[in-house]
């Protein structure tokens, strides 16, 4: 980890007496960790290794003022694991690249770290190494390598006409989350159910790992854009269209005052991002063996893979109507 | 790859398109590569996979107005491929993250991913996926995935009392470099040697893999922030000191009469950064083994390895200094 000066030396010390709790049994396919020129993994015989990074910049993916430092831990690492979820594989490690202004190096780096910790305790993903800079901005920028039995990740481009679309939990809740949050800072500390999913979203691991197991999906990935942004991208990777019906999407029920003018939860559950939660496509003769439920959670059926390379959402009236992707980034026209 | 507007998917278009060309038959390991969640890498049995990230940000690593994007491009790889270098390894795949402005998605682009299509040729190492998103300023991160033979990476804590510190190439020329190109910009394009040295470095991958292969070295890294900086990482991880000579550094000639203030090149060569030349102990009964030269690059002795913790430098009056880290970084006090 080449280019840092004594402070950069402190902060990295920091971080790594910090990981150094959060390995458990967990770390022992990282044979070197922090301190050395890189990392050392060793791969599980008969594994591919599942690679990804994503960006976590203030003010495009967070805001200084109103998520809380514990929460852009927790959320930099989950985003990630969320795309080895989305595999059906198994995070083992992750790289760090952090840089920040000096008045972020005290407490904020601590509860920064602890968010961080507990992501990476509960997912069973330990830090390998990492890049640190000072910078008068907080960019973050994590790499997480996973693993997955040879040729057994689920791929966004294995669906086929006629497979029936599924998603886990309800859509739209993280970014109701979000809007209470803008509205409310002290909405961070709070119990809302929208708020917490918004600031520590859960990566469905379990699940994409028992779909893997058990043959179900066709194709996979993760909602991160929202539906009306992803589901393109997996209908374009297999050449199919899709076929949503409207009704069928698991959304909120609004009671917030504060969003009495959003009459149609819908829309928030079409084009909302930040759920992480799972979009996968089951061919008709697995789906009696999917379950209602995974460990709590709703596995629902909104449609269906057509031939066409159209998508579309089918409405309350019968019409149908062109699935218009509205990729929701929350920041980009506020900041 | 989440949050991505239409922009954003367009530029990860065009860096795909790109990268199809650079592929060549390095690319076997990696079976799954850009457009889905993740990427899938086919780790070689027997082989443990090292993992290394870095930033390469606008106005800490690199200045907008004076390097050249094809530089960017190339330096931004060249350096996490150092990485894989210091301990002996092969490049295989990268990961690569960028922030751009909107203006900087044309032309700039372009002659960046000329830049880094060279480098990733080069360097056999194939582009497998990252991130992308809008940004005022050019902001990179690259992690790069490489492989060694299951325990024989050479790290930086295998130095023992006794062995003999050598270095590759001469030190202090890509500093000297980077001098020349913040006096005079059209230097960027010139044949300087210094002045490519600084742009367009290259890791010492078959050198550090031929040590390996030899077993001739007991601790390695790469200079990427000057001896004066680095020595005492090497140091810190074996517990031991080192006593430098100063005049046995290989350092420059220095002829341009802009830098006749410069009486003294060892002081580029002690402190100065982004030589990406290889550091490692050799012990004495090995010595005998080890080339003048390696493919054309000098390869000189230039103090040795001590019990005690401390780290002297011998100068010629036959008094021996304290060595003080002078971590180079040129653009923190000017930016």
């Amino acid at each position: 980890m080449p280019r840092k000066c004594q402070n950069e030396d402190s902060i990295l010390r920091k971080i790594a007496d910090n990981a150094r709790s959060w390995r458990g049994r967990a770390g022992q396919s990282v044979t070197l960790g922090i301190g050395d020129d890189a990392a050392l993994f060793r791969p599980k015989p008969g594994h591919e290794t599942i690679l990804t990074c994503d960006w976590f910049l203030e003010g495009t993916h967070f805001l200084r003022e109103k998520h809380p430092p514990d929460a852009v831990g927790w959320k930099c690492l989950a985003r990630a694991v969320s795309d080895v979820a989305a595999m059906g594989g198994t995070p083992r490690c992750f790289l760090l690249s952090m840089a920040l202004p000096e008045s972020h190096t005290g407490q904020w780096l601590d509860l920064f770290l602890c968010g961080l910790g507990r992501a990476s305790r509960k997912f069973r993903c330990v830090l390998a190494g990492g890049d640190t800079t000072r910078r008068n901005e907080i960019f973050i920028n994590v790499t997480v390598v996973g693993e997955v039995r040879a040729g057994s990740a689920v791929l966004r481009s294995g669906a086929r006409p006629g497979d029936i679309l599924y998603v886990s939990g309800r859509l739209g809740e993280a970014e109701l989350g979000l809007r209470l949050l803008k509205l409310h800072r002290e909405m961070a500390a709070s119990e809302n159910p929208a708020v917490r999913k918004h600031l520590y979203p859960e990566p469905r691991l379990a699940m994409g790992q028992w779909l893997v197991k058990n043959r179900l999906a066709s194709a996979m990935m993760d909602l991160s854009d929202g539906l009306s942004s992803d589901l393109p991208r997996l209908c374009a990777a297999s050449r199919v269209g899709a076929l949503v019906e409207k009704a069928k999407i698991p959304q909120l029920q609004i009671t917030n005052v504060a969003f009495k003018h959003l009459r149609d939860a819908s829309q928030l559950a079409l084009h909302g991002g930040d759920d992480y939660e799972l979009l996968f496509a089951v061919p008709p003769r697995e789906v009696r063996r999917l379950p209602k439920t995974f460990k709590g959670v709703r596995l629902t059926a909104i449609g269906k893979i057509t031939l066409g390379r159209e998508l579309l959402v089918l409405i309350e009236s019968g019409d149908t109507m062109q699935l218009v992707p509205r990729g929701w980034d929350p920041f980009r026209k506020k900041l």
